[in-house]
């Protein structure tokens, strides 16, 4: 019985995108959402193993998240104010299924939307994978530093639809809670082990200081040794179609969520900084450097991410 | 320096629900909301490997999707309608930041809250993995059924915070997309497989038959040859606290998903049916049978799972 409910690779033959050893991002009817085929959530697996390994050594404590958070939260640490157009709340409807109809019957009447009757809820999508990662000390007194891992599907409601430019893709992020000098010594050290791990991936990385509404900092270019002063710096790639984009990024964030947290380390506010990967950004731009078949992909990049992709 | 920078296990010791073998969901601000510590992810990822390990006689066409979908798609199938009040949808501002904080000095004088100047997307929180799945079918004449699979991070408004009533979590889809007979005896074959499986992982689980207001079917009890006139089936375990509820269901969907989708095989129009798996109730209903350390599960439980909580 089992048997006779076997299906053979030639049903897919009409859906030649699902069963391609080519990684593709399918389209959705929504601009910036995608559905990624097989051998594409295959690399971004590789590149998702291959940070934990690369982050062993500092054995990071590692958490799963959900996509949505407290709005709470980003009301309390400024993201709201920050990022106003990025942000996107959950609302939904809070009677029962016959009030709706009810209303519905109205409105049908009057041609007016469904979703009047919504309110906001208590929770947001999540903008970005370590605002799960601080509750989890708040009010804590550190002994030692920590470094904390999560990954996310993370939602910007982006207005431009660039290629690479997704609403929602998932973000590896590492953070390590300590005090000023150490974090931002990590941070460096982060900005050169990313840009030496994405060169081994073959592409054509810049390390370019950015500035942050969030933040606030520069975004003039300065030397290698002025770089601890600069809170936020991104890597950026070819990520296809002639875009250059952020593909990592790392954030010395100074106090601002040791404070609204609570978060101490030998009695003192902790400092905070961390390490960011767009994994699907990071996929695209080794489709753009190395071509969408990850078999044919140069020797080195393929020991370096030991995909595979079936 | 790189070794310098390690943190030891002590630096978790303020935090020991992070570091133990005990698996544990973390609650957040917010009720429903809630991360995994690793041990817990740990029992997620070894149910999500045995699931595809029980399906891959099928050869199941394996896709990514993110947390939010089409808010379009929702209502074109009757979600909406179905499930006002656990459907989220996402609002955004869709303005410049300069005026995002006009309106904020506006309201700030008004007292009134920020949210209002807020529009709603083209976006929803996903409410279940397989509404990603449909669309990659749309308009397609197939030769021979299909299964497709995904997991997903789905979001539901529930009103309740009963224990195991997250409202993000993560649910592991099969699609199968066919003829009416052999869609329902797919189907049929999954109940039973679903009930052996967990079943073998210790859990008392009973087969029941649901409704659904999506696609009617009666609620009452009914013998095992009757099964195929059912719509819909659940699968319920203890998931601690007292709480009895479904870790796990299988739907016969007719052609409700194949019309709206124009999905045919053979000229026909498809029908569909699905197994879906709540990954973490699954895990809370081991918990609640097993105790909190997957280290000391019988022996039977292990090699079901091979969890390796570390």
């Amino acid at each position: 019985m089992e048997t006779s409910l076997a299906v053979t690779d030639t049903s897919t033959a009409a859906q030649p995108h699902l069963s391609t050893a080519d990684a593709a991002l399918i389209p959705t009817e929504t601009p910036g959402i995608a559905v990624a085929n097989r051998s594409f959530d295959a690399i971004v697996a590789a590149l998702r193993s291959a940070l934990l390994t690369l982050t062993a050594p500092q054995q990071p404590v590692s958490v799963a998240v959900p996509p949505v958070i407290a709005r709470a939260l980003l009301e309390r640490v400024g993201y709201v104010d920050g990022f106003p157009n990025l942000l996107g709340t959950v609302h939904s409807f809070a009677g029962s299924p016959a009030r709706w109809h009810e209303l519905q019957l109205a409105r049908d009447e009057q041609n007016a939307p469904w979703h009047t009757a919504q309110q906001i809820t208590d929770v947001a999508v999540l903008p970005a994978t370590c605002y799960h990662l601080y509750p989890l000390f708040e009010g804590k007194d550190l002994t030692e530093p920590v470094v904390v891992t999560a990954e996310a599907y993370c939602y910007r409601n982006e207005g431009t639809h660039e290629h690479g430019r997704l609403r929602s893709f998932r973000m590896r992020e590492f953070v390590r809670i300590g005090v000023a000098d150490e974090v931002t010594e990590w941070r460096d050290a982060w900005v050169s082990r990313a840009e030496r791990w994405l060169g081994d991936l073959g592409l054509d990385v810049s390390v370019v200081p950015a500035s942050d509404p969030f933040f606030g900092g520069a975004g003039r270019l300065m030397g290698a040794t002025q770089r601890e002063q600069q809170l936020k710096w991104e890597l950026t790639a070819p990520v296809g179609d002639g875009a250059v984009q952020a593909v990592a990024s790392a954030n010395y964030h100074k106090d601002h969520f040791g404070t609204p947290f609570s978060i101490r380390i030998g009695g003192e506010t902790a400092h905070t900084a961390c390490a960011a990967f767009g994994l699907e950004r990071i996929t695209l731009a080794l489709l753009a450097a190395h071509g969408p078949d990850p078999a044919s992909w140069p020797a080195r990049v393929r020991a370096t991410l030991a995909v595979d992709p079936r």
